[in-house]
């Protein structure tokens, strides 16, 4: 069994969050749900709760197999956390998978781990993207080594699939 | 009478709309609001309503003294139109005052306007208008020639202010 992190927080978007969880949890994995506080429910842009197990600042990032960063307004306000960033760099270094999806590369843009490589995004942060030097493309996926990209919830089977053929078996 | 455009659009920032649209009508001037479709209402973060007057499709720039652009989430959206990205740089060509304020740097970012420029924005979006060739400041207000700035609603009394000395007498 994989453990993946997956970030949350208000105005996620639900289902880059649900879908990626109960496909990891269908392929076998555990998928550890992480919040600026450990146990609040926080609310996604379409009213579905979810649960945060851990707080972002209690993360060993050495503990986990992936990281699985989701969209919506939610990543306007992890990138402020150094916590955060500091995950994401962690999980970077160690060349484990990043999925990240829709307005989640705005983490990456902060953590400042895009410069040469190669990801997509929803289009309205393409310019943030490409500024932070990502070479940026308006694809239903793109892989990177071990990064992971789609741009909407219409790309999550490609999304979700990709992640678990990088995890491998549980 | 000077005439001012004000972005609009679903999840914008309440006050940063209507405290500096009031203050301007206050000063003399008139405001016109335009979303992405005529006399549709836009509803902001917190639930105050705005009546679009006209389309940003519609706009002739260079019927009009300044620019406003609100904060909130509404810029995600905005910035995706060109017709809007043609507004800004038709202002900013003109060197009339564009105040914008919190995510509002979105739009200048994507209208590709802020390279070697002073301003500043909320903290979430600094690096986004780092990476766009800001020269970036936690600072209250910025003005850079007609470029008036501000971080956030605490701001709102620099930021009208400063917008109102740049127009002049109505």
């Amino acid at each position: 069994m994989k453990r993946i992190l997956a970030f949350v927080g208000d105005l996620y978007e639900d289902l880059e969050l649900w879908y990626p969880k109960i496909r990891l949890e269908e392929a076998g994995h555990e998928v550890v749900v992480a919040g600026l506080e450990a146990h609040r429910i926080y609310t996604g842009k379409k009213g579905i709760r979810c649960r945060a197990d851990v707080a972002v600042g209690e993360v060993d990032a050495s503990a986990f197999n992936a990281l699985l960063v989701p969209g919506g307004y939610m990543p306007d306000r992890l990138r402020r956390e150094p916590t955060v960033l500091g995950i994401v760099r962690a999980m970077d270094a160690a060349r484990r998978p990043i999925a990240f999806i829709c307005h989640g590369g705005w983490i990456l843009i902060s953590a400042d781990i895009l410069r040469g490589r190669r990801a997509t995004s929803t289009i309205s942060i393409r310019d943030d993207m490409v500024n932070a030097g990502c070479r940026w493309s308006d694809a239903p996926l793109v892989v990177d080594g071990h990064l992971i990209s789609s741009r909407n919830p219409g790309d999550l089977h490609l999304f979700a699939r990709a992640l678990v053929e990088q995890l491998g078996d549980p």
